[in-house]
């Protein structure tokens, strides 16, 4: 059985093994008329890419995609976009002791209870690297979320027992992508760091968190219940490799508010629609968006990969073995966990605005019917 | 758009307003020789039911159902299963002031904002009545699992700020019934209702939690990454109305475990089989079932219905006014949620067994393509 | 498995069985602010029902529809349409020979291979009595077409050999409702009504075939290549009970066109647009509409319920027997079976017009944000 | 919106335009353990392939498959199977002259009125060559069936008016890839190979029709109505490009038949089993498969693109002028059109075999929760 696609309008479909020959991304029903480029997408992909810091994997692996379809003269044309990144760097040999072995708290053992099989090299499947599709794919929503002026961003808000205190939407912005740790409160990020380097020295890992919010999320989304804004976050977020939880608004401490607490009584803003006067709600009430701002949490269990010595069962002899997952593994996840975070909100969004009519499945002019050339010049270098 | 469907192969479609004429859900997909009757699924909207103690809403409903389909002689023969369950008691009137003044944290303006218009008894559409649906569903999907030896049970582990410690499945199983907080610890359940009554005699509400857990649940099911099984409970339980976290194994707190406290080694059990030995991993590994316990919490923030004094906008006049949401609601909402997050983790494994091929999904004695009588004697009664 | 499911935006969930107590449709997606009665949907069901006339089979239904859901004050509200239809005039009884001997070319053994076992009465789930959740959903999608000007129309275009000539649009309108054949070419109508008559007398039953054509529907409908225009009605139409073929444009005969006399030569409509010299193309290029007509057929074979004397197996004694299928029969299909190829139609262009971005999902007002009270006056009835 | 993806369990989306940079399919949901290298889709693509013979378009295209994913040693391992085909031989040049102004009965003019652009190089998405990702497909779906038991083979029966005389099933196999016109009956192949010729020194083309017939499909497959299985083929082979009609069994003819000349009595097999008698059922009762062959034809109309003249209208300066679709074009689809209604009936039946449970969704081998090393040797070549 498959689990590789998302999405009910805006349409995710993934392919790849962490040590296959390729990953692969389809979108499918990506409105025609956005402007889009491979460099829209590399973008994103950079900032999950392995390597970027000492905190990361040093896999070495360019991450370079391939646009395959959908575009015209640097536009979408409404057809389904399919993208292809190559796996460079892919070692697999190193794992054959994991074969009849199972890796303490991977998905060695529950691969190869479903399937009787698995790809085991470096993971198959299982790896997170899958996630290099996801965050591809929300490259492109995230191009017209941009159009529609919505913007999401996450950063990591804890690491171990280190939280990070309460940070602006603005803080979000500029402060983020300036340090490895990406968590937007420079002097919290830096402790973060060090602790990050003494787990890592240690031969150990560390869990952590991902906050996200958003700004500019028009009221009206979602479609009680079991397609609410949570439910569907719910999903996109648990599908995180390592989530473990995920929260909106209060979330895990609203169990402790009263209702005349978190009830937020109606005023009027300056157009003279109700507005609640707060946010405890997290911009969603009643499964639907209020237009307020949406925030949230998910919690990544530390990375399972550890070089620490740990014991096994090899299925095939029976016999207990002792291991160490010797490679180039991360020391925390959230880090590169942020643009995947990102890309899944985005993906979600991008889906709700089609459902909810705000944007037209077909073309983002939203003119059907009307037959043009607006997004093909004929380019001398189409020819 | 619609938001009521749920499940892959084992689908549920429901629809109904809290004070329409009727609910109804449409299970699809049951595979056929499955001993069902009306009491079956009756006794598990019982457990749901308002009016079943001081610390629930008044209202007065039997939530008697009707199978209008699907069964031959007391066994499910494949086809789909049509349920209805009349509503009795809806009292409309009082909610006229809410028609165009949202009461605080509902979803009354939220949804006149999506659809323009809204269904504004009791809440129509938003209200948490849907529920009743998704245990009639849950019920037949219970019967499954009870067939295939799993067994799901939650109860509240915590009212406000009382929590209660951790309770053995035995104990799960042997006391959540026994008292209207539906909490599984006696004397916790005791000081819950205690406190339940006092925000209740102060007009005002309390949050809370359900935890849940399993039994029997096979290992290899889950399809990873969008499928797996976090991701498909993630979309399940923060459908559930007022939901505001979900979490699994060690959950929120998995941020503050290195790698090395939350791996798990493998050792083998009596079967010769592989078994980690542990369960912080909560069931789950790579996103599909090890065949330990899943275990997990929902948070549910405090009912926004309070006869408190609040404020409210009218969007007809403009003005601010004094608003009191005085009728038969419950002061807390765990202790009904209970037979609603069994109901969706049932049905979220029975579409999993489904779809894992553990079940068969045309007929449950998997011998396909055999006709005969063994769920359809040619009883006097059935002429 | 599940296959009472239609539509991808606009979607519907039926059930039910030919002699048990109900047949039920959720109509799902239903944008808000379309007017909707009880009557809309009732006009339809009187025109498949049985009983009117003597060419069809006299159970006594009065197939009277309850609306359980989804409106407010004479609107739909966005949320989901329940409806049921009670089954009144079921005698299971005079199916009892039949239970372990199927009846020849029914649907009996391969329900009964395919599940194990079967509602038998009347057909159960196998028969053409499904067709009335059809027919009621397709009254809702019909209402929203006529809203945006889309008529679709059919007719019986042949009985046995009995062929009416090529009629207009404008007849099909005016006299396909005159006569019990439902043929809108008055003479052949009378001819076809006459050959039936025979072959009743004979014990015997004869096919035929249905001709649908459509006006109003916008150019750019329809997602190639799976979700074409012709492979959304091929799934439509070939659903249908009894049908054999599904032909659109020049259908069958365009095997022996050569490409330039089928190829249309484009010239300019009145506001300038290019339009096709004629509609060979029956509506459709390239799996999208070009806003020409489409139009196309069904053919039905002849009922398999006949009182002439056959033979069948039983499979519980081995032994041969003869059978009479002696009952309340239609003695051909087409005529009942007009306005549910009218309604298949009806639910495929809308689930297009969603699709395409023509409509809104939530609200057919297309003003997404505004909460309003356009749909819901405070009407005195409603308290 | 987009229609790339078919199929319910076992799954296929597609991507890629005519001239594009390559054409793309992911296959999700095939089970772990079926042996695919990429020959075995090659050999079918080789099939599909342009430049086969004289009577086929000149474009010259490897239509090289690479498999991205999916495989561990030879064997599926459960995963999605990426593939892509890159496109080696596209001149879009020559389609300059036809962006503003529509070919005749093309989808030039629909995908620009659908999308307000399109790709305009040979065709883009509009182009047939989108089926070569179905071959691939099919491809995979028929090694499953070849496991089964199961064989699926398609011939052309007519071209123009020359018709081929019923052959067997042994023919089918034996003749069908003998000659170009892929025509199991070698007289009437050479006589459409002559006509065909004539034709295309008018500069015209012909239409035709592919006749499909299946051996080994079990009985109880099918899931009615909506997704009956002439529903399910209904969809699948009228989304075959230039398709205006399916038929099975008798299909247009059943119109002319009576009940007792069409319906047929029971009898027994040599395992006792009641079977029909004849098979003018074409191996379908009440939408379900008998286990008797399943049958039936598609029509296709000419191909579109003819170096005749013809006229069209350019949309942007409004003139008529004369055309000539000049190119690498075929002028007949039927014989490489066989292998790609193949492949849609290969890819129907194992979504159905999925789906009524007679194949497990994860693993062939049916032994859900054992970890084996059955299908992944530890190959040196592998490390």
């Amino acid at each position: 059985m498959n689990g590789n696609e998302f999405g009910r309008l805006f349409r995710v479909t993934t392919h790849g093994e962490s040590h296959g020959p390729a990953m692969g991304v389809t979108v499918s029903g990506c409105p025609a008329g956005i402007a889009l480029s491979e460099e829209d997408v590399q973008r994103e992909l950079d900032r999950r890419k392995p390597g970027q810091s000492m905190i990361t994997t040093s896999r070495n692996e360019p991450d370079a995609v391939e646009i395959h379809s959908g575009l015209q003269d640097g536009y979408t044309t409404g057809t389904p976009i399919g993208m292809t990144i190559q796996n460079k760097d892919s070692r697999s040999g190193k794992y054959e002791p994991f074969v009849t072995a199972p890796r303490p708290s991977h998905g060695d053992f529950t691969y190869s209870a479903k399937f009787g099989t698995r790809n085991w090299g470096g993971g198959g499947r299982s790896s997170a690297r899958e996630t290099v599709n996801w965050v591809a794919a929300g490259a492109i929503a995230g191009k017209i979320l941009e159009r529609e002026g919505i913007e999401v961003k996450a950063h990591v808000n804890q690491i171990g027992e280190i939280r990070a205190p309460k940070v602006s939407f603005e803080q979000l912005l500029e402060h983020t992508e300036e340090n490895p740790v990406r968590c937007a409160h420079p002097e919290t990020a830096e402790q973060m760091r060090e602790r990050i380097e003494e787990y890592q020295a240690e031969g150990d890992s560390i869990g952590g968190s991902i906050y996200f919010e958003t700004r500019g999320v028009p009221r009206g989304l979602g479609a009680p219940r079991f397609d609410s804004v949570p439910a569907r976050l719910g999903r996109a977020l648990m599908a995180v490799p390592a989530a473990t939880g995920f929260e909106f608004g209060l979330g895990r401490s609203a169990r402790e508010r009263t209702g005349s607490e978190r009830n937020e009584d109606w005023t009027t803003n300056d157009d003279g629609d109700p507005v609640p006067v707060g946010n405890d709600h997290g911009g969603i009430q009643g499964g639907i968006t209020t237009g307020q701002p949406i925030y949230g949490e998910v919690t990544l269990h530390a990375p399972t990969s550890i070089p620490k010595s740990q014991t096994t069962v090899d299925w095939e002899t029976g016999e207990q073995k002792e291991i160490q997952v010797i490679g180039r593994h991360d020391p925390v996840l959230p880090p590169r966990g942020v643009p995947v975070v990102e890309a899944m909100v985005n993906l979600t969004l991008v889906d709700f605005l089609l459902l909810s009519g705000r944007l037209n499945p077909d073309r983002l002019d939203d003119q059907p019917g009307e037959y043009d050339t607006a997004y093909h010049p004929r380019s001398p270098e189409n020819k």
